[in-house]
C-alpha cells in the first residue's frame, strides 16, 4: 500500500499516483462524469469519475487510490483520476446539517448538541485551530522569559477567590471545591520558580445564562517575582499576548483566511489609562458622568475601546489603578494613592480579556488585608503560611483561552469557541 | 535603579557594578568577613562582606547591589563585593528543615505539608523543571506532526471508563462527574481534526494508599486517525517520547545535573513483544508460569524490563497484544486472533508508563461490544453518538507526566513528583 498523501499536498504529485485517505465531503453526479472532494485535516480534495459510483453518504470515510491531474479548476489546482476507492466506514446517521456548505446551516444549539460532527464544518473547527496555535505562542513567549510550566490542583479545600460561584465536591466523604483559579498556587510557586505560568481549566458555577460566562474555561494564568510594580506584569503580558498573535498568525493562516481575519498588530507598548482618567474622558465626552462608580460598565468599556482605536490607533488598552474596593484580597493598593490599585484591566476591542496586578507580598499585609475587609483569617491560614517565609514582589494574570478567540474570531458567544461547552443547561456531549 | 542580573549571569560581569535580587540561602560569618549566598532562579551567588551585617534570617528576600570580582573559589568564579544589601521581605516562620543543605532535611510527610517553602530545596525543585521541559517536548514533537491540541470538559454527565473511582460533583443540583480521563472527547475529535493531544488534569477517587495512585495527574493523551493498526500510534508514541528526552536535556540540563542524571536514550525503534510472547519467556526463565493469566504482575513487568535492557539495550519496552478481557470496551481486538486485542502498554524501566491501542471506529462494532460485555448501551448513547457519522481507523494513549518524571528522576513516590498532591489524605495545601 502507497502511504498516504494529504489533500493539500496533492499539487505536488501531478502526473503520480497517489493514496488520499479522508471524509467524503460533497459529491456532485452530473450526466457521464461524477465529482466527490474528499476532506482531510489540510483541506480538500477533487476526485473525478467516468464510471458509475456506488452511492456512497457524505461523511462516509474512504481511502482513496489515483493518479493526480492538473486541473485549475480542482481545488489547489490538481484532482484525482481513474479511483480506487475503499469505504473505511459509514455513517449510520446524516449530519444534523450539511457539513460541505460554506455557510453554517445550523443554529448555536444544534451545533453544540451534535458538537462531534458539527465542529467538522471547516469554519466551526477553525476557531479551535486558531486557539491551538495562540496558546502555544502564549507558552513560547513565557519559556522565553524563563518562565516555568506547572500543574496544579483542580480540588481545593476552601473557596479563597469569591465563595460564590463553586462546585463542591465529595472528596472521599469530605467536602472539596472545584478551583476556581490556580490563584494561590502561582503565588506560592514564586517562592520556588519566581516566574510559572500555568494553562489548565477553571471552574466556576455561573448561576446565569450569558454569552461570555461558562461553568469551565481554559485560563492562561502567569505569576511573576521580583516586580517594580503591576507594569512590569503589563510588560510581561504585552510580550505574551504578540506571542500569542504572532503565532496565530503563523500556525494557522488557513483557518484565519477561511475565516477572512487579519490580526490586529499588538503595540510594542500598549496604550494605558489610569482608571480615574479613563472616568474623566468617559465624563467628558459621552453625557455620563460615572466618577464615584467603582468600575467600569461594559459600555463604559467599549466607548474606551474605541476611544483607543482612535487616538493610539491600537486595539488593545490598558486600564490601570482600578479602586481597591472592587478588587480581591491580596492586590497591592498603590503607595502614592491607597484607595487605587497596582491591578489593571487589558481591554481587546472594549472588551476585558485579561486582569491582572501586582500582589501584596507580606505576610503582615496579609493578615491586615483580612482583618481591614472584616475576613476570618481561619479558612485564608493555608494560603497565608506561603507567604511567611520570604516573598518577593510579584504580581500576574489571567486570559481566558476562550475569550480570547471569541474576540478575535468576532464569535458573539464564547459557547462558539468552547468545544464542549458546560454551562447552567448543559453538561453533554 | 540599575536592572536585575541572574546569579547564573554573574561571570559575565567581572569589574562591573550589578545588582542581584533572590532569597538569602546561607550565610556564614567569619571573624573579619561574612559570606552570604544569594539563591534566584538560575542559581547561586556569593557575596562578601567585610563590615558587620545585620543579622538576616535565611529565606530573607533581599536585592544586592555591588562590584563582581572574580573568585575561583565561588560559585561559577565570581563573587559580588562592597555590597549594599536591601531587604524587600522578610520571612516570619523558618523553614520545616534548612533548604541549603545538599541532602533534604525532612521526611516526604514534611515536604508535603510545608511544600510551598520545601519545594524552594533545589533538589526538590528540579523534577519539576524536567517535567516542565519534558511536556514541552511533547508537545512539539506532536506540533510537529500536526495534531492539534484541545482543551476538553473535566465535568461529564456519566462515567465510562470505569464506573468505580469517579468523583462525584453537584453540578448546579444535578449529579454530575470529574472525568477519568478525555478518552470519549479525544476519539470524538479525531472526527474533526484527525490528530489531538490534551495535556490536562485526570481525576480518580483512587481508594488506596500507594506510591503510584494520585486523586489528581497530568495525563498527556493523543488520538490520531487514519491508522493501519496499533504500530502506527506505537511510531507517533515513540517520537513523542524521544521528543521528551530531547526536551528535557535541552531545556533542563541544570536540574538533571543537579540531581546527576543522564537521560537514556530512546530507541529510534523501541523493542515489542507480544503478551503471549512474554509470558512464553516468564514461563521458561522465571520458575513461574505466569501462562493464561490475563495480565503481567508488577514483578513480571521489572524481569521484562530487565530483559530488554540486557538483549535490546533499551530502557523502554513496548508490551503488545494484551488480551482483551483486561482491556476498555473501545479496545480494538487483533482481526487474527480476537481473543488479543490491539493494544500495548510501553514499559520504562520495568514499569508502566503509557498504555494505549486501537480502538473500534465503527458505530456497529460499539454496539457488538456492549451487547457482548453485557453493558446496558444507555449510559453510552452519547459516546455512541460520535461514532454514528464516519470515524476513520484510530488510537491512541495517554502518558502520566508525574509518573514519567518519578522513573525519569529515580522518586520512589510520584508525590515526589507532584507539586501538590491530591490523595485519600491529603486535600491542602
Amino acid at each position: 500500500m502507497i502511504s498516504r498523501v494529504l489533500a493539500a499536498d496533492l499539487p505536488q504529485h501531478v502526473g503520480g499516483r497517489v493514496r488520499l485517505a479522508g471524509w467524503l465531503h460533497r459529491r456532485r453526479d452530473l450526466k457521464s462524469v461524477s465529482f466527490l472532494v474528499l476532506r482531510d485535516r489540510s483541506g480538500l480534495a477533487q476526485i473525478v469519475l467516468r464510471e458509475p459510483v456506488p452511492a456512497l453518504a457524505e461523511e462516509t470515510v474512504i481511502a482513496v487510490t489515483g493518479t493526480v491531474a492538473a486541473n485549475a479548476q480542482a481545488p489547489g489546482g490538481a484532482e484525482v483520476t481513474g479511483p480506487e476507492i475503499e469505504v473505511l466506514s459509514a455513517p449510520v446517521a446524516p449530519p444534523p446539517f450539511d457539513l460541505y456548505r460554506p455557510v453554517v446551516g445550523g443554529t448555536l444549539p444544534t451545533v453544540l448538541d451534535h458538537a462531534p460532527v458539527a465542529l467538522r464544518h471547516p469554519r466551526l473547527r477553525a476557531p479551535f485551530e486558531i486557539a491551538a496555535a495562540g496558546v502555544a505562542g502564549f507558552r513560547a513567549a513565557l519559556d522565553g522569559l524563563g518562565f516555568v510550566e506547572t500543574s496544579t490542583p483542580k480540588i481545593v479545600a476552601s473557596a479563597t477567590e469569591s465563595g460564590a460561584n463553586v462546585f463542591g465536591i465529595d472528596y472521599f466523604g469530605a467536602p472539596a471545591f472545584l478551583a476556581q483559579s490556580p490563584q494561590f498556587f502561582k503565588q506560592a510557586l514564586v517562592g520556588v520558580f519566581e516566574r510559572v505560568y500555568e494553562v489548565g481549566p477553571v471552574f466556576r458555577a455561573e448561576p446565569h445564562d450569558t454569552a461570555r460566562h461558562l461553568a469551565q474555561y481554559t485560563s492562561l494564568d502567569a505569576e511573576l517575582g521580583f516586580v517594580t510594580d503591576h507594569r512590569d506584569v503589563m510588560a510581561v503580558l504585552t510580550v505574551a499576548v504578540a506571542g500569542m498573535h504572532a503565532a496565530a498568525a503563523e500556525r494557522a493562516g488557513a483557518a484565519l483566511d477561511l475565516l477572512g481575519l487579519t490580526l490586529p498588530p499588538v503595540p510594542e507598548e500598549i496604550p494605558s489609562i489610569h482608571f480615574a482618567d479613563a472616568q474623566e474622558l468617559l465624563a467628558r465626552h459621552t453625557g455620563e458622568d460615572p466618577r464615584g462608580e467603582p468600575d467600569l460598565a461594559p459600555a463604559h468599556e467599549r466607548w474606551l475601546g474605541e476611544w483607543a482605536r482612535r487616538e493610539h490607533g491600537s486595539e488593545f488598552l490598558f486600564v490601570t489603578g482600578y479602586p481597591m474596593v472592587k478588587r480581591p484580597f491580596y492586590t497591592h493598593p498603590d503607595p502614592s494613592a491607597p484607595e487605587f490599585s497596582q491591578s489593571f484591566d487589558l481591554l481587546f476591542r472594549g472588551m476585558e480579556l485579561v486582569t491582572g496586578g501586582r500582589r501584596l507580598h507580606r505576610h503582615e499585609d496579609y493578615v491586615a488585608a483580612l482583618a481591614a475587609r472584616g475576613e476570618d483569617p481561619a479558612p485564608y491560614a493555608g494560603y497565608l503560611a506561603a507567604f511567611a517565609h520570604g516573598m518577593p514582589p510579584h504580581g500576574g494574570f489571567a486570559l481566558g483561552l476562550e475569550r480570547w478567540t471569541a474576540r478575535l474570531t468576532g464569535a458573539a458567544n464564547v459557547r462558539q469557541t468552547t468545544l464542549f461547552p458546560r454551562d447552567l443547561h448543559r453538561l453533554t456531549p
